[in-house]
């Protein structure tokens, strides 16, 4: 059994749901420090967090990971228990096999070769891993960046490593993610009966001019390689349950992931002022999940696109799309960052799987593009 | 203790709550029985129905009502045991105290009285009593008007006893209802992750031009003396309850008030055009719960505006508003329909009541009545 693959296989077996880590880091930090890592935990409420270092000053290049996995869903619904890593047919099934266990495994193995083969490289490598990304991401790198920022800690290049991979290993470089702002409204009307209408104020019928200008907006038209901003009500809730009651009050949930033409604050005006102009007697709370990077052409990006190409034999794809990763806690503090992982398309599924093949050569694609900037 | 009141707390002390009569129509048959009347108990699933009739052919007056009760719902708001009558400083508490105990109790002593003056008066006057009015009203009064249909009894005039009066009794005649329509409707999009909008439907949006359109048409302005047509959402429901996820579907209820410019039917149509200019995918269950009638100005009205005028000392509004009544299925036999009845305030809720005074006066108001139809 290769290392990498037995490393993965030992973190599977580890139940680390979110935010336990269940031992992970513990396990990785004994690696790193006999390969000659200083080792650093930064525990915040009930999230671990490693901060593992070798070498010393600029560049910086961190390779960012979580070792918290969602919850498995119904065991029953599993070909194989989701805690005990199992090979069927050349492939690795358990929950973390792609999101992001192989990820964080082939970091370890990657960091620990690179270090033997360039024991006096240039700059510092690190490696940050938390057990808080699949859930609040609040005493994860959202609070280690917090730190790093009061310590002047540099980074120049942070490489993450979720499954960002689409059909096969490579295929796509991440170059960039939307920020995502969700909003939660309540529009206050006067309850009353259907058979009085006069007497009643409909929240709905008040909100519904609103919701078809928010929902219809055009919000821009894409930002480089960024999707166009968008606006997506998930949840809309009024009514008692009576058909002749008009309801007194009206919830809705929605979400914006925007690119760079926007920061939260103006998205947060914008709406307001339609909810404003439509003169409805409202309270809206938002929660701010994180803004928008974009890492432009650089030495970063160059170095990926390389190794990728040299690696799978055609240029990735480099895409900002999907959802957020904790690259969004990093990109603000100045650095680079990218994505490249396994493929993605069995994360928080039952029976999540990475082919073993695909993990074997995990460590590898990362001791390039490390070489390519520390060697 | 006068015979109406007597009467009145007899019906209120059986609990009789919708759709079960607990002897109160027996009771009254068999008082009406003495007094002359033929009778004729038509019981339908769980539903009793009472048809007592004086005199032969026509004109044929019918006095309405129904002996069930709402539930008395949290029994310690009472001040006293909704199910015993009680007077406290000349006002009788007790579920149906005002809606209808009181109503139907002054029927059955204004009969009494008529017939005794009136031994040989003209045409018939009857009394329908139904336990279904405040139910599902399939079994009750719907029901015996399709019996009366297929039998081709003829009805003339019928005068409801719902509790009508607003604020002094007898200071509103209802001369009409409007139509009550209830849609239910499921809009289907296709269920997805907010952050790949491209890949998903979302049905609030699908949905949001076609509520905008709906919520926003006036649809008339009004009939005679019926308010404009209206119609109200009562109740939307879309979301997983996570802000990341597009729903997959969307539901909402809302119900149509109408007045004689519309029918059912053309409501439907003109709603599902709407629906259907917007591309929606959707399902549209309709509920029909009465088409609007109306009484135009003739022999009933001028007699009940003369009598109301006579016994308060000012003319009574004449209105069309509020809910429906069972006599949405009388008028269609084509009777013209009034309501008359003691002050509404109270209705439906805890501690409902009847002024003592009110009740005493009520029997002799529908005597002058029925003497001005068939004396």
């Amino acid at each position: 059994m290769s290392d990498v693959l037995d490393l993965t296989c030992d973190l599977i077996a580890r139940p680390s749901v979110t935010p336990d880590d269940a031992g992970c880091q513990p396990m990785i930090a004994e690696r790193l420090r006999n390969a000659g890592f200083d080792i650093e935990s930064l525990r915040y409420g009930d999230v671990d967090n490693l901060w593992a270092t070798h070498g010393s000053d600029g560049p910086v290049l961190v390779l960012l990971g979580h070792t918290d996995v969602v919850p498995p869903g119904p065991v029953e619904a599993w070909t194989s228990d989701p805690f005990v890593p199992t090979v069927r047919d050349g492939v690795l099934y358990g929950r973390g096999a792609a999101d992001m266990k192989s990820g964080v495994a082939a970091f370890v193995v990657a960091a620990e070769r690179f270090v033997v083969a360039h024991p006096d490289h240039t700059g510092t490598l690190a490696l940050l891993l938390t057990s808080d990304e699949e859930g609040d991401a609040i005493d994860g790198v959202r609070r280690v960046a917090d730190t790093f920022r009061a310590r002047g800690q540099r980074i120049d290049w942070c490489i993450t490593g979720e499954p960002s991979s689409t059909e096969r290993l490579g295929d796509l470089l991440r170059v960039g993610r939307r920020g995502s702002l969700t909003g939660t409204l309540t529009v206050r009307g006067v309850q009353g009966h259907v058979a009085y209408p006069h007497k009643a104020r409909n929240p709905i019928h008040l909100f519904a001019p609103a919701l078809s200008e928010l929902t219809a907006r055009r919000w821009d038209d894409g930002f480089d390689s960024f999707p166009p901003t968008s606006l997506q009500v998930s949840d809309l809730h009024a009514g008692t349950g009576a058909s002749n009651v008009i309801p007194g009050v009206l919830r809705a949930v929605f979400n914006l992931r925007y690119n760079p033409h926007w920061d939260a604050r103006r998205l947060e005006t914008e709406v307001a002022q339609v909810l404003d102009r439509h003169g409805l007697d409202y309270d809206l709370h938002w929660h701010r999940s994180g803004e928008p990077f974009h890492t432009p052409e650089g030495k970063l990006r160059a170095a990926a696109r390389e190794v990728l190409t040299g690696f799978s034999g055609a240029a990735p794809e480099e895409s900002t799309g999907g959802g957020t990763s904790d690259a969004r806690f990093i990109a603000p503090l100045g650095a680079q960052c990218i994505e490249i992982g396994p493929v993605n398309a069995s994360i928080h599924q039952v029976d999540e799987h990475v082919r073993v093949a695909d993990l074997e050569a995990l460590p590898d694609l990362y001791q390039r593009l490390i070489e390519r900037l520390l060697a």
